[in-house]
């Protein structure tokens, strides 16, 4: 297989930081058509594009034309979150490799409907949580493997990220969040914590989500902010966002694992994905980047403010090994190089002909978390149970075939 | 009122620690009796009384006969979780001043008992939560109370506290709580961090809690402990422990609040209630120790992990009073000085006729979580009411008079 010919529809921030950070440096694929639903960008990164690689790609405002595009081998979606599933099963039935960029269900049905197209065509689909391939989730996860978190109890994380400017102003740059902070209330962006945690609990393979609860708090942030920024007079100042300000799910796995995530993006703070992971030997806390192993740090408790931090000292060590050669070769591509990473393993898979390391039952499970929460936080905070994707593959799935990209396989034990 | 004749009823390590770290220090208390089941723990607190003070207290092991006894008027209760409820209202029969030790309920008829007897006998009741007085505790709620918050949305907190030697090893030392993990499965701590939270979101007093949902992860923590401390043959090694290592429960607010509390005892980690505070001007996190201040703080989010432990920057301004005070005279008493306040608060509104800053319908409330969480765990997560113990008055109770103890008063507004 030469170079992947690769179509991208979607071309808001997401898309052209895809192609202008990530995709223009890879050597193993070239940029054959892009499709947005603007006609200004779709002009704009083909000028890029060519400007940069010579070839300019085809350009169109429709997403059919592309998938079935004979000189479209494989695609990228990074389109408004709505659009995701139904792109996707139309790539797999055109039998189009493909990749889709994060977001949550609106349906169940979709979630199914991802599998059983996956089924009937075997169309290789990939979900790009390119946190899974962060340096620090890449650690623990080596670590959790390696056994030096004992047997692993609980773990939580968040999508804790201050956007009350891009909802705020998102229509003037086009972008959807501001439709759904305004209308919907649930846990709208579940996966950049619950795609890591996943794989540390090998979910769907030899384990799964049972069942969900969530909660929300009141929506008063962006209240708050646009009366600040923009005033009185100002015609959202007065709407009423029905997107809660923090909305808290909880979810029990067959295994006993209690994982607990948090969305929390309408009100000030620091920038942090929350990551939690607890177990019998060891603790990780994200939030001031520490590493707790028993036996080796159970000292008196003031003294453990001084190791805050300390994970620095875990490099080493326990990099897994994707990392250790990607800060060898030099780190590229946006957010701290997970960008780069995460769409090398879905073309690096394509042209060894293996599985995705987050495949459709994958996608089904994360993305169905969204409408899950949905329905618990209408009901109430009412248990929920969430659909076992796999229908009872992931009792004997086998962990994955072992390449560089893999995120489950055993690493090595050790202890 | 001279000095007011204290009995206290339970002398294990925590009734110790209340008299030889807080009470022997106080002028305006004199302990006249105590009790506990165990004639060797009377004996030598009655030793160690007599040698600091010169007076030797009634010793029982009948607590009717030292409730009921004419030298005392106020009674401090660090019994056994079971009995707090039992022995307060047996108090508040006598028509004896009393506080309870923290702990959690079994059932929601000693909370509706609790209530019933105070409002049958008027008689000053108080929960000793003495992390209520914690220095960092009381500064968030002066700042919340003046405004720096803004409208406070999410609190979450734990009891995070690796109990695992205390657990396995408190049968040695008449413990009862190896009792609780082996049987039960709920949040069986929950006040070190809700009672705070409630002071914070005025519950009981505009604000109460009206639902929650709690998850258990499953029990490996005490067995692996056990297999490394005392091996396979130990009889406790492989009996099964019915108390999840985390529990996780969610409450929600009539007011619109979200609080998320954590039980986290078995696991190997360090201590922390883990207090967060969220509102749409500003957000504390004690796991970092920080406080990030809207405007103030929003640089780029790598920039922040410079500003952990920067809660040391707000103490001259908003230390709450009664702790400026405080560390002006002298920090005294176990747990870093919470203990010493909590105590000087009870005795301080019984000499002064005033309410108790953490009063009967706090004591039912913040106890019920207990049993509330285990109903909920044991239905699968499902959502639980949580009752109204004040029947409606927190719809207009006053926040308490001003006083240097009082906790819900408003110090005074700033912007």
């Amino acid at each position: 297989m030469g170079q992947i010919k690769v179509g991208i529809i979607g071309l808001g921030n997401r898309g052209q930081s895809l192609i202008e950070d990530v995709m223009l440096y890879m050597d193993d694929i070239q940029i054959t058509a892009i499709c947005d639903v603007y006609e200004d960008r779709v002009n704009k990164m083909a000028d890029v594009i060519e400007k940069n690689t010579g070839l300019r790609p085809l350009t169109t405002l429709n997403d059919k034309e592309l998938i079935h595009h004979e000189n479209v081998e494989a695609v990228v979606i990074a389109t408004s979150w709505q659009t995701h599933s139904e792109l996707t099963i139309e790539c797999m039935e055109a039998k189009k490799y493909v990749a889709s960029e994060v977001g949550g269900a609106f349906s169940l049905e979709e979630c199914w409907k991802l599998v059983e197209t996956y089924e009937k065509t075997k169309t290789p689909c990939m979900l790009l949580e390119n946190c899974c391939y962060g340096r620090d989730e890449m650690m623990i996860l080596n670590m959790v493997k390696k056994g030096v978190f004992g047997e692993v109890v609980h773990c939580s994380g968040g999508y804790q990220h201050d956007l009350r400017n891009e909802v705020a102003f998102g229509r003037e740059n086009r972008h959807y969040r501001i439709d759904h902070y305004l209308n919907r209330n649930c846990e709208n962006y579940p996966t950049h914590e619950l795609g890591p945690i996943a794989k540390i609990l090998n979910i769907n393979r030899g384990n799964r989500m049972l069942s969900l609860n969530s909660i929300s708090s009141k929506a008063s942030g962006m209240h708050a902010y646009l009366e600040k920024e923009k005033g009185d007079s100002y015609d959202l100042t007065h709407r009423i966002f029905n997107q809660g300000d923090v909305v808290t799910t909880m979810i029990k796995c067959q295994n006993g694992e209690t994982i607990v995530i948090t969305l929390d993006t309408t009100l000030p703070r620091p920038y942090s994905r929350g990551l939690r992971v607890q177990g019998t030997k060891a603790m990780y806390l994200e939030d001031n980047h520490s590493l707790f192993i028993d036996g080796k740090d159970n000292e008196y408790d003031f003294i453990w403010k001084q190791k805050w931090d300390n994970v620095n000292e875990y490099y080493e060590k326990y990099d897994h090994p994707l990392w250790k050669n990607f800060l060898n070769d030099g780190v590229k591509g946006g957010h701290g190089g997970m960008d780069y990473l995460v769409l090398s393993a879905f073309f690096y898979c394509i042209k060894n002909n293996l599985d995705m390391p987050i495949d459709v039952y994958d996608m089904a499970s994360l993305m169905a978390i969204s409408v899950l929460s949905e329905q618990s936080i209408a009901m109430g905070g009412q248990t929920v149970t969430i659909p076992d994707f796999t229908r009872g593959k992931w009792l004997k799935r086998d962990l994955e075939q072992d390449h560089p990209y893999a995120l489950s396989k055993i690493v090595g034990k050790e202890d």
